[in-house]
């Protein structure tokens, strides 16, 4: 059962080589830039094209939903907050506004699943009001989650065909984090007391609730444990079917995109499930403090770019590392080769580069 | 012997418990954006007004120079190539040019003691032509350390005297890690082994050369490792002792400055003590692979932002980490208050958030 996703090809392995050997001419010790090194490379074999084009259209999607299990004592914060912060991201007062400007992108928001009245062009792929305590119910309808499917996939198809060339993310739900742990642990087979976090500041009686309420929802979706629709359906809900959905969409779009925090991690582990092949398109922008989020980035085999101890969500992690993309876009891009600069390189009749010989009568000019 | 530094004040205290107030009231869970929240608070100690100001005018200076241990097979390149990358600062073409145009920074280059000619307004400032090799013989004369000295100190005032609000030192000198390590053993008291790393590339044969030049720089660094201005003059050089009193000048004049890799930390660690306090002005924008890094980060407190196994020099670390620096003053100044965008906050009634009553008759609107 594919949904109507991939088949997700590889970004193009011949362009990457192509990068890799820039690399080595450009006017620096081979390697000396490290990880800007193999983004650059990266973005290269995503484009197709080497050198590779600096980013003229980032777009951070932030899809919101509210959880039923919220309403159970997991989380800081009221359900309510959900729409008041779609009205802040919609009046540009949020983190994820401020982040934007700083990296160059733009923000949309997509009620997937608010407990409230949003905006109408905000709602467009709205498929129900909140979704099911998880705990105890599913999150969803089999006609529900195809729903949900569907909008991911549009969105992102939308974005793609107004020209993003890098996506991102982002997410807004009080509750969030349960279903994103049940999912992750779900997925990794590990005992919720490990994986359960803080989410956005619940005390030691909410986190115990939480772990319950994951533990629960967890017993729930083991029995499809292999069928990533069900899982979403069981376990999770439609903001979370509909971010899995972009993320693979944007894959076989051959779109690179930038993973943020525990929620949007645990979509992708699922939509790699989707769509194999999908994790090959992503960059995971940070580590964030909930456990989870690391699991989940262990079992995609994604090393994070930053780790700042952030667990804001919104994409707020995924917008601080977009800078440091475009930086290596631009070093791949931009430097000059030492041929063109007219710098003498390291002595390579070896492949480690050998010291030049101390020249018998080098002329003092230091007295 | 102050030479003319200092007294250093720290940040403003008072600011930065007003910053931390107020991200207590932005529209994110409190702490939420983990580093970026203290960095953004140290911003505006440093400016000291809360909100912070945007950076208008960051500002890289590359001190270059050359290092006559550099004759003596250390380094994977030859001497020549310090000039030969002046010029290519200069056309634009080096990893400082394309990372500054990314991070909104403008670059200068300073030619402290390169061996060889370059531009005259790039020479401005400069020492000599090369240093000493400090493996045999002092890097510089009692009358050159204070002429670099004084440079450093004059190119810090120009600098912000121009305007600028935020620093980055780079640095450019073949065979610059191998007295930059030197002073990093010496003043931690670190057996060269543990110190030494590959600088720009060096195979096994030079590797073992330039462990030799460290013991050798060392032994003759020792007896003066209480005096840092006979440091510089003994196992540094021109380029270094500008470096340094670039530092403290900058924290003298309380402006910050993002530290940049080994070289540029090296220099750092003896600036603070040349002039005690100065630390509290600087960031550590990343962590080189360099083992001597990582031991001046640790002796000086500081915890790099971030950590992408680069290894070039010339301000690319720092830069790479300025856009971080960005976000963390616009989270801090853009971001609306709760109150302002309506936003229910957490109950506060204990210092730990505590969750919302579930409420004893929720309407459903899940189904």
């Amino acid at each position: 059962m594919t949904h109507g996703f991939g088949p997700v090809t590889p970004p193009d392995a011949q362009v990457r080589v192509a990068a890799e050997q820039r690399q080595a001419q450009l006017t620096k010790p081979g390697g000396s830039l490290g990880r800007l090194e193999e983004i650059g490379n990266w973005v290269a074999a995503c484009q197709g094209v080497c050198p590779p084009k600096q980013f003229e259209r980032a777009r951070v999607v932030v899809f919101a939903g509210d959880h039923g299990v919220a309403r159970h004592g997991v989380s800081a914060y009221p359900s309510e907050v959900t729409a008041q912060m779609v009205a802040n991201f919609l009046g540009g007062g949020a983190a994820v506004n401020a982040l934007a400007v700083v990296a160059g992108a733009t923000v949309r928001v997509a009620d997937i699943s608010v407990d409230g009245e949003t905006d109408s062009l905000v709602a467009k792929h709205k498929v129900r009001r909140s979704s099911g305590s998880i705990d105890r119910e599913d999150a969803l309808t089999v006609e529900e989650v195809e729903a949900a499917l569907a909008a991911g996939k549009a969105i992102a198809d939308e974005e793609i065909d107004a020209g993003a060339d890098v996506l991102i993310a982002g997410d807004m739900g009080i509750g969030n984090t349960t279903p994103a742990t049940a999912l992750i642990a779900t997925l990794t087979d590990t005992e919720p007391v490990a994986a359960v976090g803080r989410g956005t500041g619940v005390d030691d009686a909410g986190w115990a609730r939480k772990v319950a309420a994951i533990r629960d929802a967890m017993r729930r979706a083991r029995p499809v444990v292999k069928d990533p629709v069900e899982l979403l359906r069981v376990a999770a809900g439609a903001d979370f079917a509909a971010m899995a959905a972009f993320l693979a969409q944007a894959a076989a779009r051959r779109t690179p995109v930038i993973l943020d925090g525990v929620v949007v991690t645990a979509a992708a582990l699922v939509a790699e499930d989707l769509s194999a092949g999908s994790s090959a398109w992503w960059l995971a922008g940070h580590r964030s403090t909930e456990p989870a989020h690391n699991l989940a980035l262990q079992r995609l085999r994604l090393d994070p770019l930053l780790d700042l101890n952030m667990r804001l969500g919104e994409g707020s992690g995924a917008l601080t590392a977009l800078p440091l993309v475009r930086a290596a876009v631009a070093a791949l891009t931009e430097m000059s080769t030492f041929a063109e600069a007219g710098v003498s390189t390291a002595d390579t009749d070896s492949e480690i580069a050998t010291p030049a010989e101390t020249p018998p009568a080098a002329p003092d000019l230091r007295k």
